[in-house]
């Protein structure tokens, strides 16, 4: 069933555009996948998130395995049946989530042991348990199981992650049993260190059972040039017929440069984070809803936007819902957000397609980096 | 602009179903008019509430007044522009919140000075400011500025209140500047005591300057019993060919016993409420959604009800959402709950219009009342 189509390579730079061929529905690619953690993107009903033209979104593997637990989410028909959403759902391995969120945990070359951040319940995670779950949900792209240093990690330290992940994906490969609806991608890390990363892509990327590859260990306290230029340096050695992933990136200007390193599928929870604090990606670089400056400007969020929200009510009102801490205000200001990223990628695509990525690309982050909003 | 039509009074009982007609559109009672507090239906989107098919909804003139303040809302265009909704709109006149919310606050003949809840602000509100308020936000039916003491009020103060009351109607009759595209109602106070209730309404129904007449002084900590007693009781006596609103009721068996007494506006937070604590109202009493009975029930919230929480999701995801603490579930309860007490309102006036409210009443009681959601 899956299937990665590379449509076109832009013919100014190295950015390409696809198809992804999936169970639930054909994905566009560069594609900006919304998150939702706990089977819901937050504050924004899946109806909504479809208008916004969101052809996939990612949802959390530990999140659903402790709770609902990924026995009710089978017995309820799946994960796409459970949360009322159709198209396509990537799932992470819940390995990332270990090391961040959970309280206790130790991490061996079995894979992790952990308690549970919501009831200190012992768990257990590992490769082939990962598959299990991701099996269970009914994922249209399941992730193996990895290990995700910080950035600062001592290079021994990347280097057991980048074995232990190694051994961990062909783990993966060898316990799946759902060949034909749904895809494996494994996962390149290596810090931001180029000798470790060619040498993570050579061994990962040689893996004929992955259907796809993702850059993992990046957006982990790096700063942005080195996300960057990992990033350039690491998806140029990656099989040019499968999908790439960046993990877990980014801002709209990381997005808009790592398409152009041959990037096409992208997540981070920063559009909908961000619009629950009241900030709001537009066109023209953050604008903060709060600010006293936007109490009388009954303009839209982003003229450019042609979101439910930006078509329908003004700045003026949305800091009034901000300010008045209605909860109507984290849906509009989401709905905007995960428009615009949404928008970012199928202009890309155009661009791409049209073989001006280059042009579009210095024109966007032209804008971007407007201080246009400064208060 | 305003008119109050009553097509038919049901054979069976005194239950009346009639049509307001208003500036900004044709509201069919009985009517259950959802609360958008702060402009905005606390967790719903405008469009949301137009599809639940409410035909009028009510905001509250002390908070609208000190946030964002009249005089922006006016600028914007109006309360209906502010917030995108285009239909009709009652809005109180401010005075129940002031005696319920403002920190500070002296109420004299002349009216009450208060502090702001939110910022300590000192604010004025008496009859003159109240219609001055609703005037700026165009509201379609605006109510007179009263005094509303609790219900273990000693009678004096209930007579105190009585005789400011009208006075203060006077007062708004005589400050109104706009007559043809809005509405004010006189409030009827007088406790539970029915000789006061009676001499009430004739002082208030008496005045020409009212377009329609509300029950108010109810719901504020008398039993369920003095509430039927005293509105059935009020109701008979207030004028036939005008309208009759009960203020700040109910509970859906309050609804289904009222309209029975000839009343058909309804308004109250207990629907939005109670969602955003997880209670969901059923044709078969309450469903409290967190409990463990329905973690593996894959069905709607309520069978008999077509909103599109229960045609798309289940209860077990509903109480997963809640749970996990997720903003869509009260996004998803309140839809549910607001068309609930819609179809109340809407089968009431099917019932009446057939002639059969008085066995519709019976039915529904009994379901309501059953306990079959009891864990």
């Amino acid at each position: 069933m899956y299937k990665c189509e590379v449509e076109h390579v832009c013919a100014q730079t190295g950015a390409r555009a696809g198809k992804l061929h999936l169970t639930h529905g054909v994905v566009h690619t560069p594609i900006f996948m919304p998150v939702g953690t706990q089977a819901t993107i937050k504050a924004v009903l899946p109806r909504d998130v479809e208008v916004l033209g969101a052809e996939i979104i990612l949802s959390n593997t530990y999140h659903l395995m402790l709770r609902p637990g990924a026995e009710r989410i089978a017995q309820a028909g799946g994960l796409h049946k459970f949360m009322a959403w159709q198209r396509p759902v990537l799932t992470d391995s819940g390995g990332f989530q270990v090391y961040s969120l959970s309280k206790i945990r130790k991490v061996t070359d079995d894979g992790a042991v952990f308690q549970s951040h919501i009831d200190g319940a012992r768990h257990v995670l590992n490769a082939e348990r990962a598959m299990q779950l991701q099996e269970a949900f009914g994922s249209d792209i399941m992730m193996a199981f990895d290990e995700c240093p910080p950035a600062k990690a001592d290079t021994k330290v990347v280097q057991r992650a980048m074995k232990r992940t190694v051994a961990w994906l062909d783990r993966c490969i060898a316990a799946r049993t759902r060949q034909d609806d749904c895809a494996l991608y494994g996962i390149v890390q290596g810090g931001v260190d180029f000798a470790l990363r060619s040498q993570h892509v050579e061994q990962i990327c040689a893996r004929e059972g992955c259907e796809g590859f993702a850059i993992g260990g990046l957006s982990v306290g790096e700063t942005s040039e080195e996300l960057w230029a990992t990033c350039a340096y690491t998806a140029k050695q990656m099989p040019a017929h499968k999908a790439r992933y960046l993990m877990g990136v980014g801002t709209p200007e990381d997005l808009v440069r790592c398409i152009d390193y041959g990037v096409e599928q992208f997540d981070c929870v920063m559009p909908s984070r961000n619009a629950r604090h009241g900030v709001v990606f537009t066109h023209d670089g953050k604008l903060v809803i709060k600010n006293r400056q936007f109490f009388a400007d009954d303009g839209p969020l982003d003229p450019d936007c042609g979101c439910m929200t930006c078509t329908t009510f003004t700045r003026s009102y949305l800091r009034h819902l901000f300010v008045a801490g209605e909860a109507t205000c984290a849906t509009l200001l989401t709905i905007h957000n995960l428009a615009f990223y949404l928008k970012i990628a199928r202009d890309a695509r155009a661009a791409i397609l049209a073989d001006r990525f280059g042009d579009w690309q210095v024109q966007t982050l032209a804008r971007l980096a407007s201080k246009r909003w400064a208060a």
